[in-house]
């Protein structure tokens, strides 16, 4: 199944609902303007329908494969990833010192989407590099700037993230991998690493591995984390490649799915010593990854969107082309299931939700942008407050929707979605992943709950209420009865959104236990509220286009439907989510170990 | 991951909820005794824990496959097919006169559910050969029955049931698969089937497929097709092998999951001409078919139950050894992660849907036995009236739950759920076949919608409402807090679903899209209420056994909370659900397809 960007919502997202030409505004974002954007969304479009997508079913039939330490990742990959480094996509939002295109997050956002859409699998690649890049940007010296940038941000290097011991999953005071210094500014690494994407592969000259590991008088636990630089081959002063260094990829995993990219077990030290560099200061690794991780965190949560897009698109394909039943209102032979009122409602749920995510999300991105960029130090603090409430929620909503769109795309299927040649169970088995990596659901939901709503006794969260409550008034000045519904469901969802973001905050100190009972479900709510905000502001401007006479008519009537169905559908869950989170804790935790 | 049959649970429903004993009274069902029925869940636990469930992970890793037309199951399930049959277990439910055991339904459940926990592939041959015998029961001729039934119900034979063609999946008025008669009272049947479960096998001596075919003169449509049985070896007047009949299997799927189970291409009479037997009368295929059907579809529903115990089983398991960071409460080191409270919840939520379906079904199929044994005529109609109305129920609810709760074993295991060595990922795949076969879950709702509930203007649903009424008053009586918050749930959740029928009953003639539109909300919605229902009951019954001082103190304290942790996070949706049916097929419809 081809791919197709889905270009017309994501102009109107980036124009309408997050801002591109605030954006463009804002001090050093002024290369954003619409013409350049124009062509970077047309330009990656096409980059990535004719070049990337046509590898996504090459790569789960053929995955990358291991054979003594090194890894051949699926035919075309590596001609792929060279022509995605040549065009300059790697660089969109870094640095132009380095030879970055030095676009805004909200620009490469949707050039992440597009990626993620036409080749999961292989966007993963760019995706770690980026977050070596941003740590690199926040806490290397300059010497490391100038040995590892220019050459990740131009796709000849690629980057990893290394995190992960057999012994240490989500729980990073358990990271063993020892780093000495050697008195010559290096450090010798020593341990092993699981779960590392891209941590050994064929499509770039050198791999520059980011490293968690504690030196000898490190204290325990997660304050005696450092970050290293361990490159696959040293890089001498030059800039060229020298000796091989001792970090080596032993197996990579058997996994569901997103099967060529590949999950690598690295074996750091076993021969001689790998030599690494310290980036930044000792014992702040952890702060620094969570730099990274942050970035990462919201590119996972593009991939949800992208994976649900795509089996969104190819679910729309098949219920075009599959003729079974008549029509309910009567036909003369069997119809285009696409006309059936359950297989409209899948297409519904899986584009609703795709849609509002979007939305989130790229309106995420913009406040990152402001966080950055704007002059006034107020706005950068409240942006940067939206973007650190959002980014968990952007990463935990998206994608665990995007395995119930994933099946739903296999449903669409019938029969023939369970047979892997039709591509369907691809996204289904691709998707499974998004909620685990980069911190699991769970993870996501801790974070949001402790750091992001407790820590400032829910203020970023009622902020972002007050914000939605207006959008509510301007519903309320509407005469349409989508509007009126719409507004009827927002406001039900935001009451309960902000009663639960009181249970929260007022009960963490008394009933820590049941509040982080009711995390994912708060998470997960969090999406459906604010995408479902999102979603009204989309209905209001399309209401308003309408009346104007303004841009293509079917397109807004189609963004009301859809915010709608979201409505009726999805903000609607809002007082089962507060029941649960609120009442729910008592069935959660009783149940006594032995008896499960 | 090994399988422990939950015969606790098992024991609790069959004997509290279904009424075990009301059922061992219908005539007929003497044999049904405690110490019969406490043997059979026994041996068939040990039965399907030592001999069936260790094959599970071997049917993924080495699928069945093709070779020259014929078929090789793995390696282990020819061996212990032929046990199975040998221990009588294809026979629980079929007549003691054709060599079966003459239980009831009821009984015959638990095994089904077990043999399914232990490995839904190998659970699929005994399941369509069940549909064939049941088949032949209702409509095959005495000579028919002698030849087929001992066989089938020994394990000697299998059955299967051919409908799919290729370009009429859920839509049988498009089946074109033709069956001339020759005169002498046999068929010559031509046509190409697919998506045939067990369609060719090597795990017995002969298959008897059931084929729906049109005669020549047949009229167009659903009311054209007849059934037909064609045996893949012919039976000699001695019973004995005769030729092999012109049914080839010409391949089979790659498939997601269900690998062990080989869904076969079957072309029939290309090389001269299958020859084929009447079931019963010509063109009355279809009423036929759906009587194995129903039975199929309920098994299918019981596939879902099984599939999903099993994940649960492996999730808990793994967090019980999993250990990772501290208690949230303070620990000196990591703990299990059984301890922290999202892992907890979403074992909670595996196990309270898994109970609230088992429970449904169990209950569902001692009203089918009452159906069918009952002295009392208006008790007999009224108890087909409600297993009529929960066949699509159990089929559809208990499938898309076990999607969720597979999703959430794989979510429990973080990373190592995501390599195909834990096995959790085994489940996630196998399941999601389950809401498609023996018709999608569109299917079930398009029955339950039109055939179950409009046709009696809601006369059904209301009479089911009335029962859980009467459970909502004795909730009442009690001083338990936490029945007192299922007994608030439910009484929402039943007031919501009263609406909807009402909805449903009401629109049908008026608004048939909008009421299509929410049919598979309404179906899911069942299943939450009604499952619901069940697991007040349960609590009720666990309460009294506590006041009294009566059994496994610990095991009814669990059951009180897995039922409040279902109402306080499943049953807590009904009012979502209702505006979603009652108000949300404005959303559903509104787009043009051409917008999509």
């Amino acid at each position: 199944m081809s791919y197709v960007a889905p270009l017309k919502d994501m102009r109107f997202v980036l124009n309408e609902l997050a801002g591109l030409s605030e954006v463009n505004a804002l001090p050093g974002c002024e290369d954003a303007s619409p013409e350049t954007v124009e062509a970077v969304l047309e330009e990656n479009a096409k980059f990535c329908s004719e070049v990337i997508a046509p590898l996504n079913v090459a790569g789960d039939k053929e995955p990358s494969f291991w054979k003594d330490g090194t890894v051949t990742t699926t035919k075309g990959f590596r001609d792929a990833f060279r022509a995605f480094g040549e065009a300059g996509w790697q660089g969109v939002q870094h640095p132009v010192e380095f030879g970055g295109q030095g676009l805004p997050k909200l620009v490469a956002t949707p050039c992440i989407e597009m990626l993620n859409s036409a080749n999961l699998s292989f966007a993963l690649c760019p995706l770690l590099t980026d977050g070596a890049i941003e740590a690199l940007m926040t806490a290397g010296s300059d010497e490391q700037k100038n040995t590892y940038l220019a050459n990740l941000i131009s796709g000849k290097w690629t980057g990893t993230m290394n995190l992960t011991e057999p012994q240490a999953g989500s729980d990073l005071a358990l990271v063993r991998t020892r780093a000495v210094p050697q008195g010559d500014g290096t450090y010798k690494i020593s341990g092993t690493k699981i779960f590392i994407t891209y941590g050994e592969h064929d499509m770039a000259e050198n791999i520059v591995h980011l490293v968690l590991a504690r030196t000898p008088d490190a204290p325990e636990g997660v304050k005696g984390i450092s970050l290293f630089i361990v490159p696959k081959f040293l890089v001498n002063a030059d800039g060229s490649l020298g000796a091989r260094n001792d970090v080596h990829c032993v197996s990579i995993e058997h996994k569901l799915g997103i099967k060529a990219s590949p999950t690598a077990v690295l074996q750091f030290g076993d021969h001689g010593g790998a030599i690494g560099t310290l980036v930044g200061e000792e014992n702040r690794g952890l702060e620094y990854m969570f730099i990274m991780m942050n970035a990462a965190r919201f590119a996972v949560g593009m991939q949800g969107i992208a994976v649900a897009e795509r089996a969104y698109q190819q679910a729309v394909q098949y219920a075009r082309d599959r003729l079974q039943s008549r029509d309910l209102a009567g036909s003369s032979g069997p119809v285009a299931i696409i006309h059936h009122p359950d297989v409209r409602r899948m297409l519904m749920s899986m584009r609703s939700q795709v849609e509002a995510a979007r939305a989130l999300a790229y309106v995420t991105a913009a406040a990152y942008d402001a966080a950055h960029h704007h002059a006034d130090d107020a706005v950068r603090k409240a942006n940067q407050a939206f973007y650190e409430y959002m980014v968990p929620v952007v990463k935990g909503w998206s994608t665990e929707l995007s395995i119930d769109v994933a099946s739903t795309g296999v449903q669409v299927h019938g029969g023939m979605g369970f047979i892997e040649e039709t591509g369907a169970a691809q996204h289904y088995r691709d998707a499974r992943i998004l909620p685990i990596y980069e911190g699991t659901t769970a993870i996501q939901a801790n974070d949001l709950v402790g750091r992001k709503t407790a820590r400032d006794g829910g203020a970023t969260a009622k902020a972002i209420l007050g914000q939605v409550r207006r959008t509510e008034e301007e519903l309320a000045s509407s005469s349409s009865a989508d509007l009126a519904v719409i507004r009827k469901r927002l406001a039900a969802a935001s009451k309960a959104f902000g009663d639960v973001v009181d249970y929260v905050a007022g009960n963490m100190k008394t009933d820590i236990k049941g509040v982080f009972a009711g995390s994912v479900p708060y998470l997960k709510m969090a999406g459906i509220v604010l995408g479902g905000w999102q979603m009204a502001r989309a209905a209001l401007i399309a209401e308003r286009k309408l009346a104007a006479g303004e841009g293509d008519a079917d397109f807004y009537r189609t963004k009301i439907a859809t915010a709608r169905f979201f409505a009726d559908y999805m903000l609607s869950q809002a007082d089962a989510y507060r029941a649960a989170i609120v009442e729910g804790s008592a069935g959660v935790l009783a149940v006594p170990v032995e008896q499960f």
